[in-house]
Formats: C-alpha cells, structure tokens, sequence
C-alpha cells in the first residue's frame, strides 16, 4: 500500500469521516513527560477509526460489485463501519455476527443500516460462513484489516494528526490485525520521514511483537486482553510486510497500564476511550519506549465503543 | 457586566484557558431536530469552565491584593479552579472546604496548589468561616458566581461559541448560580442579538425559573438533584438582573431527562459530562424549548467532573 492510496481515501473521506480533534492536557504532558497530542478516533463517526477504512474500501468498489453487496464478519467496531458505510453508499451490506453477540452490538449495525446474518460459533466458523454466503450471492468481501483499501483509510487518521500538529517526533498507533498501525506507518513517513512510528500490543494479544522478533507471522491462538478490539489471532500478510519494513518497534503494554491509563482518560481527559484505544497512550505513561522525553508524541486514540458499566467496574475492581 | 469586560476577560485568558472544541454529531442532530453544537467545557482545564471566572477574577485584582491572597468556599469545581488560578498567578489562594468533603475533592484543590481550612458544617456556615478568615487575613473574597469578573470570565465560553459557528439561532446553558448563564446572556446577545439565550435548571433545583417567575430573587431552601453543580439556594442579585433582563426564558429538565441525556453524551458522544453539564442539551433533547427545530443550537456543556462509577451506577440502575 503506498501514500498515494491514503491521499485518495483522505479525499473520499471528505464530508464523510469526522476530521476528529486533536486535544493536549498540561496535567498529561507533565505525567508523561513529554508532548502528547491525542488523536481523538473515539469521537470519529461509529465512535472508532474503522468508519475510514470501510467507507473506502466501499467507495473503491466497481459499479458492478456495489450493485452485489458487500459482507464482512465482525461483531465490533468494522462490523458497525461496513454497515454505516454500505448505507451511505447505498451499497447493501451483511454482516456475519456470532448468535452470541450482545444484543446492543447487533442493535448498532442494524441502527446503521447493516444486515446481520448469524452463525452458531460453537459449529461454525465465520470466515467460512461469510464465504459461502459471498459465493453464493456474488458479494465483495471487505475484511477486516487485510485490504489495501481498507489500510489506507485506516492511514488517514495519521494523516490528518501529522498535518495538523507540526514537528512530532514519533506517533503511536494500537495493533490488532495491523490495518491502523500499517496506515499510520505510511502516512507518517511519507510526510515526515524523520518521525518514529510505534506500534502497541497488550501483553496478552501481543501477536506482531512475536511476529517481528520471528520475522514471520506468528499466531496467539488463545488472546487474552481486556482490550477486545486487538484480539484477532494474526496479523494479515499485507500488514504484517508493513509493519516490518516501516514500524520502527513494537512493545507491549499489560492490563493494569491499560486500566490505569483508561481511568486517566476517562477522569481527567474526560474521554470516554474502550480498552483496545488507550494502549498508545499507555505506552508513553509507562515509558515503554526510550527517546520519547521531551519530544512531541502523537498517539492514536483508536476507539470509544466501551461497555460503560464494565470499564466502571473494572477501575472500581482495582481500587478495592 | 457589559460585554467590554467579557472581551477584556478573553484577552486575559488567552493561553491560560483552553480555546474548547465545538463537537457536532449527526446522530445527536437527527434526534435533537436542529443543528447542535456542543460547547464542550468539559474538555476545559480543572474539567469544567469555572477557570474562566475564578482566573479573570484574580486577575483582576489590584498588586496588594495579590500579595494579600484570596479566599473561597466551594467543594467543587470553583474551588479547584481558584486553586489553580492562583497558582497560574502566584497568588495565595484558601479554599474553604467542610470536613465530610470527599478526600477526591480534598486532594484536586490541593493537588491545583490550593491551601484548604476545613469547617464542621453541623456548627459553622460556609460563608461566615470564610468572612471571617479574609477578615484577620485581608483577604480578597472570590465568590462562586456573584461578582463582575466572575460573570464576565464565563461569558467567554460563549464569546468562542457565537465566534466559531456562525448564524447560532440560540443558545443554552444550564443555570447554578447564574454566573454562567449571565456571561452567556451578555456575551451571545451583544454578538448576536437575534439569537435566543435560554437557561436550563434541575425541576429540583428551580431557584432561576421561580426568581424569574417571580420577579425577585426566590430560594430553594431544599434543593435535590444529580446536578450537584447546579446546588446554590439563590441566585445572587447581580446574576438575577442579567438573567431577568436577558434570559429570553428559563426552562427545567426533571432527573431521567438528565440521565437520558447524560447516557447519550457518554456513550454515543464520548464524552465524559457531569450531571449539571447535561442539563442544557437535556432541554434540547426533550423539546423543553418551542422553535429550536431546524434551527442552529449551541448548547453549552459546562463540566465533566463526574462521579465514574456513581454515573455508571445511575445509568444501570434506570435500566434495571
């Protein structure tokens, strides 16, 4: 994927994606030490990044294949964004949700116009589910992450950050399947080359730090996070080439950084954030990587779509 | 207070107060009937606009009073935004707390520089311990919401909110002890003088919408609300002439319109606001105002210095 694919979802995306804010906090700068600027993705439309990524790759879709439809299989944040996406598009969209899924998810793709198919995940696999269902009715498949259009309107976000804020230093980026890290990566150093990008994994979900140090894909079966939107098993062959050629590092963060830097961000930012959006900020708090003082440090704030009594519960778990 | 002081308190402000983002959601507008803009003070430093008041008011003051020092009695957001004021400015600052304040509270004021004296509010009154201690002290008083510079400073939320979106048809603010509320009047309407300035209250904390009803100040001797912030028993005679001269009309909003309207703000905006900050939108919302549909609201989201888990409590509870 190459900047001049993200250039063009920047232009798709106009009036479509939220050009999200870009807020500091001195209490913040003074914590971590350095000059953080928080990319606010929880404020984009569908309350995650995801919206720019799957608008895209809808709109990059020929005349023919948007006259079929689409289908994904995603019970989160891509689920609602393909759903959102295909009505804005007129394009229709399934998507393949477990018949576990909370009702409240599948209320919010159905909310954004998406149709939901489900499957018996004790039986099935969804993969599997949605490919039937994609050969049998002639549907474009818009994955997850591994889509070149799909990672470069995740690369969008980056590219807004780093035109907006001069002169970073580094921007961090959280890591699931890679399609927002590997945008971020070609964003970031195609307009500053200088800048370093840094990916962030939850020490329990932690599958591109592995697949970095073995210098191939290395799969973590059984992830294990409260941030549920880093969980996928392996990152894809197309983020996994950028990520090792353009991320500088990867580093982990564990569950109680995680939960304290949500509680930061809730009770002092006073951004709702859901687990899987605060690991780059919980990077920098707990000065995972070195060269960070006092430079300036964009950090992808990725998603708010948090279960509220959940995260309430968790910090309250904490304290007792 | 005439809007030459309210430009002066913007000129004093610049770099010290946050220029708030302006947050719009088409989810919010669809449901609302109108354009809203949210005016999110809740992204202000101390976490609510407070700072604006407290900072011009002690700027204001003359060289000796400076050296002298200032005294408040607030546990809330007043209280911590002095603190900080004063440190900006290196001026002692006292704040007046009562000994069954919240430790969280304690700790914020002095956490912001602040110097707390505790008081047994079952034997003293708040404002007599406070009188008496500028009293031996010479102290400068800076009250909560009755006071020139006080009103003035908080009316600059309202000066960028009329300056940043264009052609507002009216604007809401929820309404404590009215400093906010008559900023926002001054400011708004000598900008802007077609647009409509409405005041929004707790039904259980109605002391502006009875005043004005009345014609004279009128107390709530009893006041009972989440809105905690919105909690003084009377307006004061200076924000009661504002009001009743240029709130076009004040409205109330009763406890599950809060709560609705605080769920929505939290968990489809992302944004952490404190009870007393939602009342505005609530109005909105719940069609308290003839004439807002279509229109272009601004609507002005004073603070986010919530209670997490207690919010998180409220929410499931009205679900349950």
């Amino acid at each position: 994927m190459e900047f001049a694919q993200i250039e063009a979802a920047a232009a798709r995306l106009q009036g479509v994606a939220h050009r999200t804010p870009v807020l500091t906090s001195r209490t913040l700068d003074a914590l971590a030490g350095c000059a953080v600027f928080l990319k606010c993705e929880n404020l984009q439309r569908t309350g995650a990044f995801k919206i720019r990524g799957a608008y895209n790759a809808l709109a990059s879709l020929s005349d023919a294949q948007q006259r079929a439809g689409v289908i994904t299989y995603s019970s989160g944040n891509h689920g609602q964004a393909v759903a959102l996406a295909g009505k804005l598009l007129a394009i229709r969209a399934l998507i393949v949700m477990p018949t576990t899924a909370p009702k409240v998810k599948v209320a919010a793709v159905k909310g954004y116009g998406g149709e939901v198919v489900t499957y018996d995940p004790a039986r099935q696999e969804r993969e599997e589910v949605a490919a039937q269902l994609q050969a049998e009715r002639g549907l474009a498949l818009v994955p997850p992450f591994n889509h070149p259009a799909v990672m470069a309107g995740q690369g969008t976000a980056a590219l807004e950050l780093v035109q907006d804020v001069p002169e970073l230093d580094a921007v961090l980026a959280p890591c699931g399947g890679g399609g927002l890290l590997s945008g971020t990566a070609v964003a970031t150093r195609h307009l500053r080359p200088g800048a370093r990008v840094i990916g962030v994994e939850p020490e329990g979900a932690a599958k591109a730090n592995l697949s970095v140090q073995a210098g191939r894909i290395v799969r973590v079966e059984h992830p294990q996070t409260k941030a549920d939107g880093l969980m996928p098993k392996a990152l894809g062959d197309l983020t996994f080439a950028v990520i090792r050629e353009q991320v500088e590092r990867m580093v982990t963060v564990n569950e109680e950084e995680i939960r304290s830097t949500l509680e930061f961000l809730w009770s002092r930012c006073k951004l709702v954030v859901e687990p899987s959006g605060a690991v780059g900020l919980a990077a920098v708090f707990h000065r995972k990587v070195a060269g960070l003082a006092g430079g300036r440090v964009g950090v992808i704030l990725s998603g708010g779509n948090a279960d509220i009594g959940a995260v309430a519960d968790w910090f309250r778990a904490e304290r007792a």
